[in-house]
């Protein structure tokens, strides 16, 4: 049975439009409602749907952000070889402070300037395509990688397990499977059973509009909780593993997810379960050292009082908190699963390995 | 500065309106959008009050409770006493199964009962006077318990602590003051400053709509947040304490609150800071042993799926959990505040002490 993943197959997130010669995107915010594909042009534009989460999780802003710099570059002026690769520059700049917690975005769009920079003498037409070329590589890549991650997510639980996961890292937030839904989708498809609890993820409810929306149509037994609801789903014996994605992993395996992950692993193990994080080498950042190097983008709590809300849910002028990602101590996950492998502690060694492998 | 409670009081959340002879309440549900009060005279209407959540909080369910009891047992045709308490009797049972997790309603139904009972040979007019008083009584008692708590609490916490709260236990929930806001808002008449984070509180969002209104209208320094950003706010150094109410507490301690309490507790024990349940004796079902003997109250998941929402905010069909309360293990808990003092563990013995000495 296999219904279910033909059929996420038809949602696709980012896709460049030959045909129309455009980038377009599916607009996450109007999930699950609508299935509304937009299409933009503008650095503004781009700029926006990062901030706006139109385009989300730190696998798929990279793969965007990757179009979007070759978007941008064929809408740079004809001009010698310096000034274009500083106005390009300056555009993956400015896309790159849409948010700052994710290293995916910074990591895409230095890849795509390297490639600038690589072919800068070979003329525009040339040039264009090898940005063009180098962008759909980066999501083809992101596919092979998470389906090496949802294979190796998938030796760590067994037919029947109840998972736990937060937020959203599944397709949508990726290119395909996944990374924290990877093996749930991967198991499916090879006639596997499981039964997953979906935190809706406050502010935002990505749990709730995106990773059930995901599930449901892959077939999978998914049931929806309230964020304070983990606690009582895991004492009721109902989870066996935790999945979560990533936005940047430090070099000591502290990571920084959704808001709410750390709290997720501190339940995890007060209650003994294991709790594991997903996602591809790209989100690792060996340049940082630990969780406080990583910048928390802080939000306006207005999306906490008013957003999807018919009319505001706490009073006028009542202040907020609203750090859209936590970071999770190394020492409460079990496991970082890669496209590489299953690193376990202690990470300062395990990631550098997968580091020294690549040298 | 004293302004903010002396508009507190502006607010009663029930009262019998003695001139237009009606239970009177305030609901609770329009808060903090509306102010406005209804009337209820069927006993179908106060069920539905209850079950709904125009009047929550276990020690004001139990004053509504008992008030109602005066109204149904008023409205009894003439009859002889056994067809009178019978009659009344099966209008508490009634009342007493609009929501199974809190005790106070099971002990205010019951108390009216008793005072029925002992006063059902003086004639109709005298007993619906005696029970009128009872039930004032019974509203006047939890005013000053909660004084009592909020004076005992008090000792728990200095001037600028932070302290986390989840879900509503202030004026609203009780009479006045509060039991777990109450030590604040003393604290505030007294010149105290503190910092309060108040968890929202999915999925009825009772932190948002009534903690943070009643703390803001008192004047005190609160900052709403998302139920799942408590972890890092912990981390953050931000709190000293954890206040909460309660709405069961077995003898041994464990207590069963709102959902997602027992989670802020889980926290609070691994960032090292006390974890404290306040609440009157009332709420202290020493016929209880353990948190396994709680019924929990399962609620209709649309709420999490589509309440409050300009539209549904999952997809239709998807399957939800959800409890309306979770149990804390007494393990995490450092001492449960009563009008009575502080008990500390063990709490088989300190709890019952209280009875003891009551005796």
């Amino acid at each position: 049975m296999n219904g279910g993943t033909q059929s996420m197959e038809q949602v696709q997130n980012i896709r460049w439009d030959q045909a129309e010669d455009g980038l377009v995107i599916l607009d996450q915010t109007l999930l699950p409602g609508e299935e509304r594909e937009i299409r933009l042009q503008t650095a503004e534009e781009m700029y926006e749907a990062i901030r706006s989460l139109r385009v989300r999780g730190a696998p798929a802003i990279g793969i965007f952000a990757a179009y979007c710099m070759y978007a941008l570059a064929r809408k740079l002026p004809a001009a010698d070889k310096e000034a274009f690769l500083t106005a390009l520059a300056a555009q993956g700049a400015y896309l790159d402070s849409a948010r700052p917690t994710a290293v995916n975005l910074h990591w895409a769009i230095e890849e795509m300037m390297k490639t600038a920079r690589a072919n800068a003498d070979s003329g525009r037409e040339v040039l264009e395509q090898v940005l063009l070329r180098k962008a759909q590589a980066i999501q083809a890549d992101d596919i092979q990688k998470c389906f090496q991650i949802s294979q190796y997510g998938l030796e760590l639980v067994k037919d029947g397990d109840g998972i736990l996961t937060h937020c959203n890292a599944g397709p949508l937030a990726t290119s395909r499977y996944g990374t924290a839904l990877g093996p749930i989708l991967l198991g499916t498809e090879r006639g596997m059973k499981f039964r997953v609890f979906a935190d809706e993820t406050r502010p935002l409810l990505q749990g709730a509009r995106l990773t059930s929306y995901e599930l449901q149509r892959a077939g999978v037994d998914v049931t929806l909780i309230c964020d304070n609801m983990a606690s009582i789903v895991m004492k009721n014996g109902w989870v066996q593993a935790c999945f979560v994605g990533c936005d940047r992993v430090a070099a000591n395996g502290d990571t920084a997810n959704k808001i709410g992950t750390s709290g997720v692993a501190i339940l995890a193990r007060h209650y003994g379960i294991p709790f594991y994080v997903l996602g591809p080498t790209s989100t690792i950042d060996m340049a940082c050292p630990d969780g406080d190097h990583i910048p928390i983008e802080e939000r306006d709590g207005e999306e906490i009082k008013s957003l999807w809300y018919e009319k505001p849910m706490a009073p006028a002028g009542v202040r907020c908190y609203d750090p859209a990602f936590d970071v999770t101590d190394h020492g409460l996950i079990d496991a970082i699963v890669t496209e590489k492998g299953i690193c376990r502690p202690p990470y300062t060694e395990s990631l550098a390995a997968l580091f020294r492998e690549e040298a």
